[in-house]
């Protein structure tokens, strides 16, 4: 607890030093100061200024999209991001792979007794960062803290609304047999720039987290080619490998991808053979995986590579007639493999 | 982790003596199958079943409204409710004091390795009677899982939209010297019974928990007196006492009350005695404080009244001018004491 304060003075936080108590999550003054001083100053917009326990918003056109995310990655920073920009971008990326247009965003933090306020307020900037760069704001929050070991430093749970323009329908039960599966870049950056960190690696190249919001990516392709895309998916947890198997399962078909064809940096290839690890497990947080009708593949792609986040799209595969609805790959060696989704956790607490 | 399992056959969650495992929250089979079996099953809704990142859902009418709590109440079962309930009526009730009606919640849970399935299960039948009692459907959701010793059971962050109707601008700063100010009910009672459950205090008469979704009570009392209502709020963490003060402070007034006026029950006042606790800085969690035009009380009163969550209703107090924003009492006894809000933390861990 700050200790007590003469009504109208309060000593601002002590944001060098300062540590998040138990009084920061107790609806007093020290909640409202920390709310004040740390949250609004760096998140700042005219609805959280409202100061209610709602914010109210314009009236949206068209339908909306709503979707969720916690975020629980280990450790809090990471070369390429942090828990702030993760919990942005990747619920951001959830409204975006739905052809949405990104709108208002919650954040609910959850803290561990003993956080440094000065890792908060790394945080808290690098969500106000992502927030901008998504062109969105963060309209509303909550602020709990757990005692010390009932949690681990700060978890944050993001939700986003956003629009969505009449006539599109994106979803992943829309492949058909003949479309072609596009990949916006290369698979497995995030998972191993945390895996790396996280161990302590040493791997002498550093491997940089993808995290990105894909929202521009999405609408400019949606723009230009909307009716030739079947359905959109960012290969977050599980990987592509995971993304994948959803589809094939949600639209009853099977897939057949190439190896040569999935970009892998080689760094990223190198920590995967190392720790015997396959990258279409492992995390990505900036990527698009796009099904598209055949025709339409040369557009998409020079759509894509057109963009930042799209330079090195590939097309790596397309969708089949399979009643079994596997997925499977052709090797690099000329061999066929099934690619099946993990039963359980490769990599914990990747986001 | 389940183990392997043949693909199209898994055998189902072991609900009577699993518990959760770091595989839940992989992306993978077993992560799929608790959302399936366990999320689905309960909550499921035409928008849930929906299965992408997101969820369409049909344009609201009017402006809209946005609210997020994050719920990591100590123990997760307490008299009158559970985390589950807490986490819907919390953000229902967010939406409801600001004139909206709710819509649609998203569902983040950051799940404890260990956790027994059971108690999963049993506050998600919990989550989705709440859900269907406040007429709100749970359209999107999330599932996180960290390791033993780095969470407590399940933390659970419910977000909110819901949508206004044209002309209601309720908002903390509304109130005007001589408005009148009404308690929907007694005080304390959430607090005091989680306290009670925690500490295992052994009070002879239980105390249970208030929580409950105040919609239905706040729409009524909008469509029948909605332009005589300066502001609503629901004194959760903090109580009456932080309630009341923030109201004085947005709005840049003095408030007054009465203290025979407020609603004790006689166990709440005994166990807050017994501890040295202030029922007026314990939460609550289906109360409703609201500030009218003091023409307005009666009619206020008797449709409170009305209501089941209003039959205690009582005009507490008064808004004065005051440049200071005091928050003052009368007391019993006759004389006057200030209404402060604490500094940091009474009650840890009540929401």
């Amino acid at each position: 607890m700050s200790g007590t304060v003469k009504p109208g003075y309060a000593r601002p936080l002590d944001l060098k030093r300062g540590r998040v108590d138990l009084g920061h999550g107790g609806g007093g003054r020290a909640m409202q100061q920390l709310v004040r001083e740390l949250f609004h100053a760096h998140l700042g917009n005219p609805w959280l200024a409202q100061g209610n326990d709602g914010s109210v918003l314009p009236p949206a056109v068209g339908r909306l999209v709503m979707s969720t995310d916690s975020h629980v990655v280990s450790p809090l920073f990471f070369p390429g991001g942090d828990i702030g920009s993760l919990a942005v971008n990747g619920t951001v990326n959830d409204l975006a792979v739905m052809g949405a247009k990104p709108l208002w965003l919650s954040a609910g933090f959850i803290l561990e007794e003993g956080l440094p306020l000065l890792d908060l307020e790394r945080i808290v900037t690098s969500m106000a960062a992502a927030a901008r760069n998504a062109g969105v704001a963060i309209v509303t929050g909550d602020t709990k803290v757990v005692e010390h070991g009932k949690g681990d430093g700060v978890f944050i749970t993001t939700a986003g609304v956003g629009s969505l323009d009449d006539g599109i329908a994106l979803s992943g039960d829309g492949a058909i047999p003949g479309d072609a599966v596009l990949l916006s870049g290369s698979i497995g950056d995030h998972g191993m720039a945390i895996l790396a960190q996280r161990e302590g690696l040493g791997l002498e190249t550093s491997i940089v987290s993808d995290c990105a919001s894909l929202h521009m990516l999405t609408a400019s392709l949606m723009k230009r080619l909307g009716p030739s895309i079947r359905l959109m998916r960012d290969p977050t947890r599980g990987g592509l490998a995971a993304t994948l198997n959803e589809i094939a399962h949600q639209s009853g078909v099977g897939i057949e991808i190439d190896e040569p064809a999935i970009p892998v940096h080689a760094p990223v290839a190198a920590a995967c053979e190392l720790l015997g690890l396959d990258p279409l497990n492992v995390a990505n947080e900036g990527k698009l995986v796009l099904v598209c009708a055949a025709e339409a593949v040369d557009a998409l792609l020079a759509e894509m590579r057109a963009h930042p986040l799209g330079s090195e799209a590939a097309c790596i595969g397309r969708v089949r007639e399979d009643a079994r609805h596997f997925v499977q790959m052709r090797t690099r060696l000329g061999g066929r493999r099934m690619v099946d989704w993990l039963s359980g956790e490769q990599l914990p607490r990747i986001c």
